[in-house]
């Protein structure tokens, strides 16, 4: 399978997740950053490449599913007689936080990324959090410098690996972060004092994920004043399961600007639209349930409900 | 001094604050909801009416100021010999949340509010956060029902006096209360749910006030169908004291109900955004000290940032 011109290239894992909130569970269902982020994208554009590693416990099905969808996945390598990655949490009542109650990282332990020759001159590459050295690797292996790279990482490795981190940081064009970390990152409580301290680290573009609170887009403008942009989340009924939400949120934006071909701000803008309707599908079920049946139609329908979200008529001139 | 056709009516305190951040402090400034809702509507309006009661230790100065801004203060009880109400409270990191340090009711203690006879026929009230009973009976003395009536409360209400409080619920047209308020009152977590049950208790509209996250407008359409706004909070480089945020918020949002003499949908929409638009003032300085000095040229310049910060160009159908 080769590239098109708007695809899509994302490294990150691909796993098994058990899930439990305060109103149901899951065990073991398909999930990690690889394939949230693959799912997303793959309902805006025809192609993604993924870069990931799996044991010989990962369904086949599964990878026919997301191949049919749109996913290469010759830079997925398959380890026999090994386990794939993973994960298990339990969110606390607000939905909102979680706990980590197991992590497993089986074949992620020793995990080297290889990206394939053909996926080796794609132009929007997705860095999923992983260890930054990895993300360096990646970086290393294009063969041209892609037009946007999009990093998200974790305060595990600004712990860990600031020091690999803040190397990547320095080479991408856009942090996606939570509010927590930006705060960690940047030592800042406020977060426009935070986002001007990381686009000060070499990234053109912020996004903050507040999570049922929304996204926010930082840059700075030519005279180096801060500019920003809020896409509030939309409200849901219920939320069902949010693991996968920020991944699917970054397929959803890098996927907008690889159909626009174009990385302004006002593209950035819409890209974040895009990417907190994908969110918002992903919380509606566990796993990728939801995510990996999303149309065109209700994409087009959840970011017509964003511009009413926020819509209010002139406001004429107070008189008093 | 007598009421124009667009003036307020609030009742609520007016009393002094010791206020603490984890970046300043002031002693015994000059605050109370009732004062906010008034110097925040009067930026707006002609002439808002206050229904409060203070000591003989309540500046004299002070009172001169406030009706020199458009205040009626005729339904202001002064006791002689009596101290004002008084608070006292610390912030945490985040300026969302805060201890109460001391509560002096003093004055407040057997506060029963008298609204004065020119007073009795406003036709557009807020109901700031005291006593539900006290809040029954200022309605009681309302001559004519007037056009629009806003409930602010709190979750000690909810604990102490629920019965009171469902009933002057039931007789107002819009409640204003936080997010984790809504979520007590109505026993849902989701905010949608939650919107849905309080809505049922009577009033047209709910604002729910989620701080530094925005403020989200409520209300059921003629098939019962819940329609929504997000109002996001504007982003402050600094917030410097949130104390009378809310308060603020409430005598922006019914000043601009006021001024426009409509209590639609859409200009309930605008008048979360002029409510938020003041509120993110009183935040900029400690007690009422910027808001107070708010001009009509600096409410304009904010509310059009409103707009800026949640404005984006129209999304391309996806071509999958």
């Amino acid at each position: 399978m080769s590239l098109h011109g708007d695809s899509v290239l994302a490294v990150g894992t691909v796993a098994f997740d058990t899930i439990r909130t305060p109103f149901g569970a899951r065990e073991r269902v398909v999930g990690g950053a690889g394939t949230y982020v693959g799912w997303a994208a793959t309902r805006i554009v025809d192609s993604v490449g993924l870069v990931s590693v799996i044991g010989d416990d990962f369904p086949a099905s599964e990878l026919d599913e997301m191949q049919c969808a749109g996913m290469n996945l010759d830079g997925v390598e398959l380890r026999k007689g090994e386990k794939s990655f993973f994960w298990s949490g339990a969110y606390h009542m607000d939905m909102n936080t979680r706990d980590t109650l197991a992590t497993e990282l089986n074949v992620l332990a020793d995990f080297v990324p290889s990206v394939p020759k053909a996926l080796r001159f794609a132009k929007w590459v997705m860095l999923g959090n992983i260890d930054p050295k990895l993300q360096l690797s990646v970086l290393d292996q294009m063969e041209e410098r892609p037009k946007l790279i999009v990093l998200d990482t974790m305060n595990y490795w600004m712990d860990s690996a600031l020091d690999d981190l803040l190397a990547v940081i320095a080479r991408v064009d856009v942090v996606t972060i939570n509010d927590e970390e930006a705060r960690q990152l940047s030592g800042q409580h406020s977060l426009v004092r935070a986002a001007r301290h990381i686009l000060d680290l070499g990234p053109k573009y912020l996004v903050i994920k507040k999570g049922e609170h929304g996204a926010l887009l930082f840059q700075k403008d030519e005279a180096g004043a801060l500019e920003f942009f809020y896409a509030p989340a939309l409200l849901l009924e219920e939320v069902v399961d949010p693991t996968g939400a920020g991944d699917s949120f970054a397929g959803g934006f890098l996927g907008h600007i690889a159909r626009s071909n174009a990385t302004d701000f006002d593209t950035l803008k819409q890209a974040v639209v895009v990417g907190s309707a994908l969110a918002s599908f992903t919380c509606e079920a566990f796993g990728t349930e939801r995510i990996r049946t999303v149309s065109e139609r209700e994409i087009t329908d959840r970011i017509e409900a964003f511009r009413r979200l926020v819509d209010f008529a002139p406001i004429a001139v107070p008189a008093i």
